[in-house]
């Protein structure tokens, strides 16, 4: 049956200009954008008057259903996706993080099992989290067969999942090759595991010590470090979480060098400091423990004026979930506390009320920010991230004027923490569209499990090779002699 | 009589994006765009297999008719946008150039006049020169009735246009009230005075003296004052001829902090160094005369890197010209030959040839530092530099296969010399098309005098405000004694 | 009659090293040196087991007697120097700041009166306000008769004594033929001009409006311009009270590229932060009032950074006082209220205190920018600022332990406020010796009305220009035609 | 028997300032300077009139009697040390280098044994190449018993003497522990050993193929990471051969934070680039391979800046010679050429020629960065690096005025090839005083083998944890819960 969407009377945003105009779907897929369209029969129409209509958000970066550290999220796919439905964002890229020796195509079938419950559209990066001559085919397996379009590096987590150099290296060579950006979780494991040892020594054993052990200049150097092969190798490269002035300066440099180097920053990093790990209640300095940590404040200023220069090019949630019961484990030793936060439903709200009502961006910036760069650099783009004829239906309607409160109480998520806990943001989600059908509006959810698409994503072509860097262009010759 | 025209087969590419579809325009405006469109009855088809259909090029940078130095460029609108035309140039964006204490409004209708004959799109910046409450209010006059939304400041040129820091405050205090864009030439006309007699003093009086006397630090300064009276105005700010590294490093500075700051390259700071000014031949080193002049090699990485990582913004030619008898002016005096150089035909094929020919670009971004991001931020966009229902049919369809070489004896414009003479570039149009006709094709000009409009630009909105550095976003309070 | 002191026990610390020695003073200057050295007969013996014995200070920034905005400081050379010595301070470089059109000359000759009842050592910087010929004249004059081989320049106070680019040009041009120094204030005159009155239309009239008229960007901009223009010149420069991060910043990309740029930083704006102006109490707020005003706390940092780097090399006062009588004249009008603020005093034991006292410094770092680095720099090394023999035997002993709470209610200024009111300090001076004489020993001060010394500065030789910077080491020549 | 040598009208050129002194040195010690000193009977005299009599140089890195790449470079302590004095450096710096396994102790003893032949004074910095409990150990018997007080550590050099970041981590919280500062060969050997490869299977296997193999990026990479763990641990750090932009950028950027870094720069760096390595004969090519290699020539301005700015602090030669036949040994394969270039005889005259002779540096900066600052920085200042009553008599006695072409014909090493050949340059040594005996005149060598000492030099004090970076001054606690 086909079903019809009419949005009627919004102004229309993309990230490069806004615009009043209705808008059509038809069967999942936006069908004519003009200043007037009748509507059709049997459409549902929806008047967006005063409002704007957006691209639906994409979360390049949640762990849902994600086994971590002795325990598992406590948002799996359905869950954790009905919660970016609410907040407008109607596509996640997650995680396949095979345990080291565990073949990658395993892990892989396993997330794609868990992730059948999705309400919204789901995509996968892989990690690669140790190396042999297998996991080299099954990268060019998952490119070729499955639609992964990008490989995920830790840096950090020495004795578990890190990446020394050499499988960077390898890494970073195999993903050129194929055609598949390398992305990086940047902090140095070894300082990490040092810090940790350092701190504990001191006495400080709660979650208080979790920002000692992670420094900015331990995210820093390896931010640096990655870019630095990476230039080398004559790959882009994506660095996730960019939560301090130092490793914004560090792709900024590169950037500057005319290296193809993308930042991410997540909401929370963007206006929670590190203060809250000073909360004599250990349940909420622990709810925050997350890595890269909060940061001392002056460090948001440099994750918004990346944003806002083009330096920095993704916002992103982390979303990964623990609740009180299982954050209690490191009671006794912060070291311990299930690193995570959540965040993806309240994203886009948080982002536009700090960003956008302060005059930081315009609408534009935060469509680009929040949805088209995504779907640029991991290649879905213009089917996701684009308001356009021939574009997925996925949209939110958002009210600039509404507000509402944050809070764990009225979020989507099964978590009993949120980290936005009692902020009231202005400019919120009035409708959410996924595939051209009404998901959430007034503050219901529609969904249905299982309803969300695997969105493959193809390997990048020639343009990816041709953004090498420099050197890479310079085609040395032997010297006869 | 309806005018229809069907490109066939090509990738069309938008700075966003790029895609295979057929184009077809009627009464000079894009009707469709599809992966296959039949072509109406009447309708001329172009085939464009295996090129690429761009939006056509906007120069934002260009001086026709211009009365300079005792003397007037030796093209006017007509021949100056032909040779636009045969390089895949549809619109400029010239300058009326008040001089001091001539009234605004005048030297605009005096430019008008001269433009009637233009055969391409133009539009105009205006330049403020002098400063009196008259000036004051023709700024508002020009913005609100002529379709003005930009202002140009020479920071050089002592005892003519040059404007103090006094004229930059008010000037730009009243763009920002107006909603228009401050766009400043950055040199310390101060030192250029200075150094003009250092050089002549240590009997230098040829072209030589000319880039002695405005080396770097002089434009760097100029540019880094305008941005910081931007920044404390709270407007934008667009430095045109960004020549040399510290200048492009002062607009990065800038825009690290939040600040909007844009930055214009021209095509022949791009692949053109300062030993041409060492040329033994006066002719050949006078030809290149025009400020800033040609740098050391290094700076040209600089803009490149610049382009590629979104800190520069668009690029241009400053086109000027100036035959081998008024350069002669000169002859014993460096500081007396008029300033100025060509460009507006060779402006796309040298920047496809150097910066995607050699993998620095992508020919989306090649789109945006050519037409796009101009069109945006002189507020034409959409219905410039983009392909989209409903924009102006200017168009170039590129062959990436073809080659030619630059010559005097070949190009369009009516000067007798060429700076790009003898350079052999990959890449050219080999049709141009504006609104909607046909007007070079396969090395022939179609062209009729007068055919060119004059577009109107609005003033910005409120994004433009919007956009205001964070100083003036906080509301400072009084304190209560 | 010969004076001898010798000070025994003690750790002497140069800027280069430190070592226990005892050290012999005859006749006001240092006689010898050494690991243990016998009383002579008659000398008088000072015990500095535990302490420090160090070149007295040299504040290179002082206004004592100086008719300012229509009245004069309260603290005379009698006072300030008083004060200077109490604080360990043995020399100060005060300023000869003639008005418009004043001859230079009869300016220095007035100061050289009113100086006459100094305690300390004493040497005059000469302020350029205005330009013709006979100010190059008394230039001269004033190097080679006077010993004055230091000229500065307001680069704000428009409709006074600001200097504008021209005036600029031709003093440092003419500093560098005469092997002097030239200094700047640097704040962009018209920038602040604007903001005083934008701040005022806002209804800001109080001294929470003073920092709002003089943002760091106008302090930055000044910098970086000052330093353009003596970069091309290819003279030295030396900025003084640098107050913020990004004229830190425009002093390190120089010296990055080799120019020879230095900076001064005040000891008030390394510890005390702008929340000052909004004290309630308008007493309060208006003592503070100086320019450049006391900046956000994170300014702080770079200042110190750049002290540690050596990327800033002096730390001086501006001493420069008004009582709360005089400060009332702003009661209506910030832009009224007398600018400065004292600190003479209170200078070495506030930077050893913040600075050695955290780690920050070492003690032969805290020698080198608090005397022997503004000796160099103004070429009376090593007669001051080293201890070594044959120089002047002006020493400080500083007691590391030792601690005191600073209060106008015991300092020595003649002023009934203190910046510095209500902070304790660790480290103070236990004896200060001048000319080899001891005028403050333990809390009391023993001075002689007239007994400083005018110090003349010889003109810098031939490793001044030697400095210059690349461009002017290159000979350009002319082409051949 | 007490030796007494005068030396007569020279000027005394100290770090700090120069002047016109006469030295006295009696038994091997100075003994007096002062404006003229009648000469003591049997005591030698010297007329340095028209000369610059300054601190004998020191040469903090060079590897004499060197067994790397299955050879042993052909100058051992006696023909390297002869060179040195030839060239007016009296003290040299070598290395310890045990290979892996291999206790530190018996390392450092055999090179004590070989260094016995010295004939001028030497000292040891030993590198950490592995780690257990043992080295630990070995590090503190090193510090306290044998005058060791720095700890070297290749970053490169896969599969040999490389360490990974975890024995960086280990070595440098030791080295605090023990008041050693560590240093380090930043180049990062995983991409040095994947590009070595990668230039192999280009079919580059000649001396062309050396620097491609180690581009920039990887120096600058390893000189960050290292800079890093530095700042985490709270230790000051030391970075030889600095040899590129972004390496002198990375210790830029860290002292700007108030870090504690420090940067060598080797003379062939200095004035060398890379268009050696494309000499058509294979030898010419194969002797100038040493790593980091010589770079593209616009890296020198940046190590020029570097000193000038006070950002670099030392100069050295990285002195580690092989003659063809040994180079050969790489004919087919320039990674196994051996590494090394001479320079322990030129530097001097290289760096004041190229240095003071173009008006970068004055004559007291020359004697900081070949001197000086090495003195301080390795703990044996003011007994090496300064004229002072009680420093060694190690002196140079430089004249300015004359001339010499370098050439591996005339040289002192044992070495057939000269990295400097055919450079004439002006300012050289006419004396070399070690100990207060004259061992080089005019043009002639009076050395006694085994004359040289074995300089210990102390563990630092106090003020070198005083100035461990801002994060290791903070004291964290404990919250209380």
């Amino acid at each position: 049956m086909m079903t019809t969407l009419l949005i009627k009377g919004g102004i229309v945003v993309n990230a490069d200009r806004q615009f009043q105009a209705d808008v059509l779907c038809v069967d999942g897929v936006i069908a004519q954008i003009d200043e007037t369209i009748c509507a059709p029969e049997d459409a549902q129409v929806i008047d967006a008057s005063g409002q704007l209509v957006m691209p639906g958000g994409i979360d390049p970066h949640t762990h849902m259903n994600f086994p971590f550290m002795g325990t598992t999220t406590v948002d799996d796919f359905y869950s954790g996706t009905s919660a970016a439905l609410a907040g407008g964002t109607t596509t996640i890229i997650d995680f396949v993080i095979p345990n080291p020796q565990e073949p990658l195509l395993e892990a892989y079938q396993k997330w794609r099992r868990w992730a059948e419950s999705a309400v919204a559209d789901y995509s996968f990066h892989v990690a690669i989290t140790w190396w042999d001559e297998s996991v080299r085919q099954d990268m060019k397996t998952l490119v070729e067969q499955h639609g992964v379009n990008s490989f995920k590096h830790f840096m950090a987590y020495k004795n578990a999942i890190m990446c020394d150099d050499e499988t960077l290296v390898n890494s970073f060579r195999r993903s050129l090759e194929l055609g598949a950006m390398p992305t990086v979780h940047a902090e140095n494991g070894e300082l990490v595991y040092l810090l940790q040892q350092q701190v504990k020594e001191m006495g400080i054993t709660g979650p208080e010590g979790h920002p000692l052990s992670r420094p900015a200049m331990v995210e820093a150097e390896a931010a640096n470090r990655a870019i630095a092969i990476a230039d080398v190798i004559g790959v882009p490269i994506y660095v996730v979480h960019v939560s301090c002035q130092e490793s914004a300066d560090a792709i900024a440099r590169a950037r500057a060098r005319g290296q193809r180097v993308y930042g991410e920053v997540l909401a929370g990093h963007l206006v929670i400091d590190d203060s809250v790990y000073r909360d004599p209640d250990y349940t909420q300095a622990a709810a925050h423990v997350m890595s890269p940590p909060f940061r001392p404040k002056h460090h948001q200023e440099a994750l918004w004026t990346g944003l806002q220069s083009g330096q920095l090019h993704t916002t992103a949630t982390d979303h990964c979930t623990f609740c009180a019961a299982q954050k209690a484990a490191g009671a006794d030793d912060f070291a311990k506390i299930p690193n995570g936060c959540g965040g993806v439903e309240e994203r886009m709200a948080v982002i536009w009320d700090a960003g956008v009502g302060t005059g930081r961006l315009t609408p534009s910036e935060f469509v680009a920010i929040t949805s088209a760069n995504a779907a640029k650099l991991f290649n879905i783009y213009p089917r996701k991230g684009l308001i356009a004829v021939g574009s997925d239906a996925d949209l939110v309607i958002w009210d600039p004027q509404a507000s509402r409160t944050i809070s764990a109480k009225t979020h989507h998520s099964n978590n009993d923490f949120n980290v936005f806990e009692g902020r009231t943001v202005t400019g919120i989600p009035s409708h959410t569209i996924s595939h051209g059908k009404v998901v959430w509006a007034n503050g219901q959810l529609h969904v249905e499990k299982g309803a969300g698409h695997y969105i493959k994503r193809a390997a990048f072509g020639d343009n990816f090779t041709a953004n090498a860097t420099r050197q890479q262009q310079l085609t040395p010759t032997a010297v006869k002699r």
